[in-house]
């Protein structure tokens, strides 16, 4: 028979990183194209052992049914651990287990946007959550980043032109995919902004334990006197993203709502997930084990930007991310960024990101691209960025 | 701030069920209202043994992110059992792992159905995929049970009138709430209705492995010559719910545009569930293991139906199922059956679900309930049913 889907999946498709990471499994390609934590940043013997732990002691506890709420030990220690931080006030806000912080923009969207509405985001962002959006047919609106984060008089005309603004959905520390952290005093402007067009923040902070340089910047959430921000957090860059944890923090009526369909979605996040979680930060010093992490992505980043200086042409430009797992590379202007990114995996079988596929639209225009330091070992970068520089020197100088 | 929620979720509300299960954990009360597996029927040491294997030898398979499509031996396993069924068709149809099999309602409604599209369900149905179905804003029309499954009249008189009916829901085996099967005939009819008027088949089946009286009866998945089934499995009725892993089968064009709404849900299935699963089916006998299910949910589904039959008023109806975790009873015509269930758990502390529940609307007439037999203890029950009798003879002898 023929297949009629909804309207707002039709015109959905796989992500485009997906079909760069095809070339990822050629053999011989090394791969700056992926977002995965460094293998060597699991703590797997600890894992091991509270793993045998928990099926010795509590085995049906892990087996069952458990609430779609989340695993209440765990609930609990992050709810502390957030006030402890300031982005938690437990006179409003609740706090949810998802799986994965991917699930906490999928729930807000869903619960939040009806088709047709507008949902502000950075151009460029995170491809997953553009196109959790996407599949709930928002109108996506970007606006584009400075240096100091989004552009605050782009982001007001947004707000001005879109009155029917549900959402800006921000990614404040070590951005995906540029690596960049918006200021402090950029971040009260946006604030300011939300409240004068009445406007819920969107903040997604799933790198914001792995800065390695530079002090932090207060969350949006942490200056939340309206109860207009919704909180992503995630273990999957600072534990494990294969046991698919995380949490949302938001006002009691949101996170009831994004419970609701949360439940209809896959009723609970696993129990054994969320019990490692609970166990690894309860038996561990976890600020000891994030310190470790963040020594191991500082020397990656390190070692990639050492790299890039002196082995690519002097007319790319570059972001010097303080964290996460990114940077952000900038051909000169009116290259084709699109027929670099494909010389450079198909001729020097070296994969990057092309920058359009973060965009809104992926028509959009840009000439940057995505590399990522996490995943390949200290010799991959090494050996990539050298041939990546022949590259760059051949096309550019 | 006010928070003004999507049209599709602003309707949605907490289940009914979840009502009654806070009577649950009031000391004293006997609870039939869950749908739990038995807890003796986990294999508790063998998951000790595989896990500790699985993080020894492949730690970070386990801890890594996966693919959204699922773990690819899991999937390859359970195709190749699946056309040993005659359930998969390889030609066309692709196999996705899916976070519990109440995933694939979700998606499968997400993917198929725009606002207003009629979806047809039995009724009564299990609330969860209702539910589900519900967050998308469709036009949910319930068509009535008889004795052999949802009544060929009113589907085709519902047909008829909703012309833009895009799935039909169904849970053929040992339903929830009601433990019906619909036979083989019926099947047919039914199958040849979704023909006739072009519509797709949702046929949820999580109970079909637990049959322990009775022949198995062909699915509509192997009775499909045109692709029009999407079949839903789950591991939580046959290893354990708490590691939320099921799986969708169905054309490849309907798996393809569900796994992109999957991966802008959760990007994956936790790997540890995943793995465990496949590891499970292939180390041991799975068949064998089904067996030992089976004679547990048959000697606690007998134990709860000669209980009925000994303490109950002979004027209550009740199902006699050949397999699953449920049966339904139904008062006489014309009895008020919330009164009956909130004297139940607040006089007698007997916790049973009121049918309305499991109807599209809860303002629905019914006068059934629903009992379950799995997660209680054979003490529970057998004192349970014999409390339950006193009320049912107080009331209508």
């Amino acid at each position: 028979m023929q297949y009629q889907f909804s309207e707002k999946v039709s015109h959905l498709q796989a992500s485009a990183i997906r079909e760069i990471l095809k070339f990822t499994s050629v053999p011989g390609v090394i791969s700056f194209a992926a977002g995965n934590p460094a293998p060597e940043a699991f703590p797997v013997e600890m894992i091991q052992e509270i793993s045998a732990q928990l099926l010795e002691q509590n085995p049906i506890a892990v087996l069952q049914y458990g609430i779609t709420e989340g695993y209440q030990p765990l609930r609990e220690l992050l709810k502390g651990r957030m006030q402890q931080q300031q982005n938690f006030n437990p006179d409003r806000d609740e706090l949810m287990i998802t799986s994965g912080a991917q699930q906490v923009m999928e729930l807000a969207c869903k619960s939040l946007c009806n088709p047709g509405d507008t949902l502000i985001c950075e151009a460029p962002s995170f491809i997953g959550s553009l196109n959790a959006f996407k599949s709930y047919n928002v109108n996506l609106v970007g606006v584009p980043l400075d240096e100091d984060g989004m552009n605050p008089e782009l982001l007001e005309q947004a707000l001005r032109e879109n009155p029917n603004t549900k959402l800006i959905y921000l990614i404040p520390n070590f951005q995906n995919p540029t690596g960049k952290t918006t200021t402090l005093e950029r971040r009260k402007i946006i604030y300011a902004l939300a409240q004068k067009y009445n406007t819920i923040i969107l903040e997604d902070n799933p790198y914001g334990d792995l800065r390695f340089a530079g002090q932090d910047v207060p969350s949006f959430k942490s200056m939340d006197t309206d109860g207009r921000v919704i909180y992503a957090g995630s273990f999957s860059k600072v534990l494990a993203p294969g046991i698919r944890v995380g949490y949302g923090i938001a006002p009691r009526e949101i996170i009831s709502k994004m419970t609701v369909c949360k439940q209809v979605s896959d009723v609970h996040t696993n129990n054994f997930g969320q019990m490692l979680a609970y166990e690894f930060m309860n038996k561990v010093d976890f600020d000891a084990h994030l310190a470790k992490l963040r020594a191991i992505y500082q020397q990656k980043a390190e070692r990639m930007l050492s790299g890039i200086q002196k082995h690519f042409s002097e007319k790319i430009a570059y972001t010097r991310p303080e964290g996460g797992l990114f940077l952000w590379c900038t051909l000169p202007d009116g290259c084709n960024m699109t027929g670099f990114c494909q010389q450079a995996v198909q001729e020097y079988k070296i994969a990057v990101v092309p920058g359009n596929a973060f965009m809104v639209s992926e028509n959009d225009q840009t000439s940057s691209f995505r590399l990522n330091y996490s995943t390949p070992t200290d010799d991959a970068i090494d050996k990539g960025i050298e041939i990546l520089g022949q590259l760059t020197k051949k096309l550019f100088d």
